[in-house]
């Protein structure tokens, strides 16, 4: 069994751009207790007072799995273990599990802390030995093993010998700056591992782009434990990716660390950890990105639809991810059909109506379209060239008015005129922006017909100008993101006026939501 | 001598998201060439039109290092090489260079192809031999090795080898599904090696999050060739990422493929490439991203002042980054003395305006300007907070009005009224969108007291919305290039008004314009 241990609290939250409320922590503690994480490590309680709060507030959940681990660091070199107050901290945060850090490179004994290295042995067997005392399961973590190992191999061992003699629990092996490569770490776990009783835990960052590789090597070669943080966040490249080592050891190497049914969260836990922190998920990223199993090349998609694992290295399932087909350029008439199959529109590929809807594809990405992050938009294409679409309103014309005076900010108002049957609507609105001001005047025309349109917000905009050398001139294309009744659509507009390429993508946002949340026979 | 063969433009336009226009592409090829890749795979000539193009236009460059290579596959199982329209559409575009792929997995022979095993090595062999007998050097794609490897050992070595008889330069290992572990794929190659007499190379994909250590894995047991593209885009979760790799490489495993020169420039071609994707770039990228030599911790920053490889791997000016402290409070000063020089704005750090333009700065980064891409609103800025800039004209307003009826082109037209030397200029234009007419009637109105503006061209304008999960109401950049008088220019504006920031840039590309060309004293 190997142990999985979650820093996404701790290690995470050093990364740029990463922060959590203490309110959101929890909820990160009771996500990674679904997913089969064993130890959470929560913060740091004698560095950070805010941590000790955490800890506090962790008390009460009910976890099935996790344990609640308190980070800290070996007690400073003029102190005894039980006057050091980062140590006390950690006693009186009352958690079942700590995890301290200790020097292993000579280099940062000497520089850093400009003490002997004798003196460094002594702190770091007296603090696991502290700790110990007080039925306290300690992980230790060997700072900078791996460096301190390749210039000074007696040392960086003799110093996880001392923490190993102290009775750690598991000496967990650092590659903290992350510029190990797998073979390093494989050989030296290989050299040192007959020395050390306790188990042996492996604490990779990314620096090299290695350090899921690295983590894997390091369970090949010997190590039980694996630190990690979700999506793979933490100070600098980031840590190493739990979401992707998970399935690694389970899937790849057969590993027993969390159950299937565990495994089938994962793709949740990374996009509800990702929301939490209010950072974009990465659509590429490995196993449960949203598109780790999107094919675009039309020999692979004529190829899965047939047999998934030509080009799909598991099941997507597994990790409740699913396979997705892109509509491109590149694209055949196999990705119409299977596409179509998505939207429950059944083609033949004799279907005469599939050229029609080929030709015009083609005419339209020309033109600058792409509805590879635009799917409302290519159903509605479809449903339209169909003829199953029923239109919802006539736009009979805008305008928008951008003014500016002096070093006042500027004002943005649109007036818009449309008929839902045959009734005409005539509003105006201002806006932070000309976008804005449309958006809000196409909603009050629609209100009074449509009332479901209050519960669609536009939440990503998204503008590119295409063959950038031409200025101005240049067609502008732009997506819409909208969410509504708990789905979420994309919608592609394009032309050479920003703002008329936006209506347009506005337009079809609003008319997908309409397709599908009103009930047009009521 | 390692080789290093780029698929950006093929294979890396597999991925969602990622698509280049023409003219980018021959950019890309050049930027490739500076950064010293060996060989750039350009496209399908046999599979997609457009590609074609692409050749041609490509004959024109003139490259010192690359190799233009064209992508293909072995002979249909029907038709003759010398008949076969993909093998004869790459002896059409006349590279130096040919990559072809074919079947190792059995199971893709039988089920995707459907023709006998024995029939598929013939593919092999014939359509090698026919490129060699056109003087061509070939690239053996083994597609899907080491999956057909692990099930059906013999099979696979009996397509490479066959590959080997009819005269590959190279035969190129695929982990086609991206899910290889770098342990299987070093001791499938340790193998194989001594079996095949041609140079071994890896193309690996990243789904196991492992593209990079692969490759790398591959070099140590004997590849000498590797395959990737610039940021890893590619399909599903991207390609090796080249951008990883090249450091890895010259770096940590000190072997040779590109001089120092051309390694410092990798964090420039990352991000170029990027921008002419219109990709965001990745923070957390290694080795090229902001974040990757970025310190938050305490802990670590101190440290970093005294030493900076006790928290980082590489000298990041190896690879053309620069470390960051994330420290706004402290590191204020200093900080603006070096991005001032940076711009070429001398400022002693006793100078009362320091604190003043620190001031301006951080409060216009908080609004979401970055000077990196627009130095001459950086220059701009600082003669502005110097005192050096001398005012050309004072605006008194604008108005934009777009105006669209039913299905008829919508209509842009813009108003400006502003004062040179206290004489009123009022004009109108219109244009095929907002900023276009905001642009020309800006022009209408200066050219009487300046006709030096006529010379200046918007050659690029480029649009980003930051904080993207804010729907329309988020900021806008936008970036303008203007060339005149044989030199370029780069600006930038900030509104949550798409016009207004358009409008920001506009002034400061003219500005800086008639502030380099108008002679004040005539």
């Amino acid at each position: 069994m190997i142990k999985l241990f979650d820093t996404t609290l701790r290690d995470g939250t050093q990364g740029e751009g990463i922060a959590f409320s203490a309110n959101d922590k929890l909820k990160v503690c009771e996500k990674l207790d679904e997913l089969g994480i064993h130890y959470i490590e929560g913060g740091w309680p004698g560095s950070n007072p805010k941590d000790v709060e955490f800890f506090k507030n962790a008390k009460a959940l009910s976890l099935s799995t996790s344990k609640i681990c308190a980070f800290g660091s070996t007690r400073r070199a003029k102190l005894k273990a039980e006057d050091d107050p980062n140590l006390k901290a950690i006693i009186d945060v009352d958690t079942e599990v700590a995890s301290i850090f200790g020097k292993s490179w000579d280099f940062h004994v000497i520089e850093a802390l400009k003490i002997p290295l004798e003196k460094n042995l002594e702190m770091i067997y007296d603090s696991i030995v502290f700790l110990k005392e007080h039925g306290i399961e300690v992980i230790y973590d060997a700072e900078h093993f791996f460096d301190g190992y390749k210039r000074n191999k007696e040392y960086a061992l003799s110093t996880i010998k001392e923490a190993d003699k102290a009775g750690a629990d598991c000496i967990s092996l650092c590659d903290t700056n992350g510029g190990s490569l797998p073979f390093e770490i494989g050989s030296i776990i290989t050299e040192i591992k007959s020395d050390i009783k306790s188990k042996i835990g492996i604490h990779a960052h990314n620096d090299s782009e290695c350090a899921v590789a690295n983590s894997l090597e390091a369970v090949k070669k010997g190590a039980v434990h694996v630190q990690g943080t979700i999506n793979g966040y933490g100070e600098r490249c980031g840590n190493a990716n739990l979401c992707s080592i998970i399935p690694g050891l389970k899937i790849k190497m057969k590993l027993d660390c969390i159950s299937d049914e565990q495994l089938s969260k994962l793709k949740n836990v990374s996009a509800y950890i990702a929301e939490l922190g209010n950072i974009s998920p990465e659509m590429h990223q490995p196993y449960v990105g949203a598109s780790a199993f999107a094919h675009k090349g039309g020999i692979h998609v004529s190829a899965i639809q047939r047999h998934p694992d030509t080009y799909e290295h598991i099941k997507p399932e597994l990790v409740g991810n699913r396979t997705r087909v892109i509509v491109s350029e590149l694209s055949g008439r196999s990705n119409i059909i299977f596409k179509a199959k998505e939207y429950g529109v059944d083609l033949e590929s004799a279907d005469s109506k599939l050229d029609f809807i080929l030709e015009k594809i083609k005419k339209l990405e020309n033109e600058g379209y792409q509805f590879e992050g635009a799917e409302a938009s290519f159903e509605l294409l479809m449903k339209k060239a169909l003829g199953t679409y029923k239109k919802f309103f006539d736009l009979e014309g805008f305008r928008v008015v951008i003014d500016k005076r002096g070093d006042m900010d500027s004002r943005s108002e649109a007036t818009i005129k449309l008929r839902v049957n045959d009734k005409e609507f005539h509003t105006a609105a201002e806006g932070n922006g000309p976008v804005n001001a449309l958006d809000k005047a196409l909603r009050k025309a629609l209100i009074g017909a449509y009332p479901e349109i209050k519960n669609f917000n536009l939440t990503d905009y998204k503008v590119r100008v295409l063959e950038g050398e031409e200025g101005t001139g240049s067609v502008v294309r732009v997506l819409i993101r909208t969410h509504g009744y708990n789905k979420m659509w994309d919608t592609v507009g394009v032309s050479e006026n920003i703002i008329t390429a936006s209506w347009y993508a506005l337009v079809d946002s609003v008319e997908y939501g309409l397709s599908k949340f009103v009930d047009v026979n009521k």
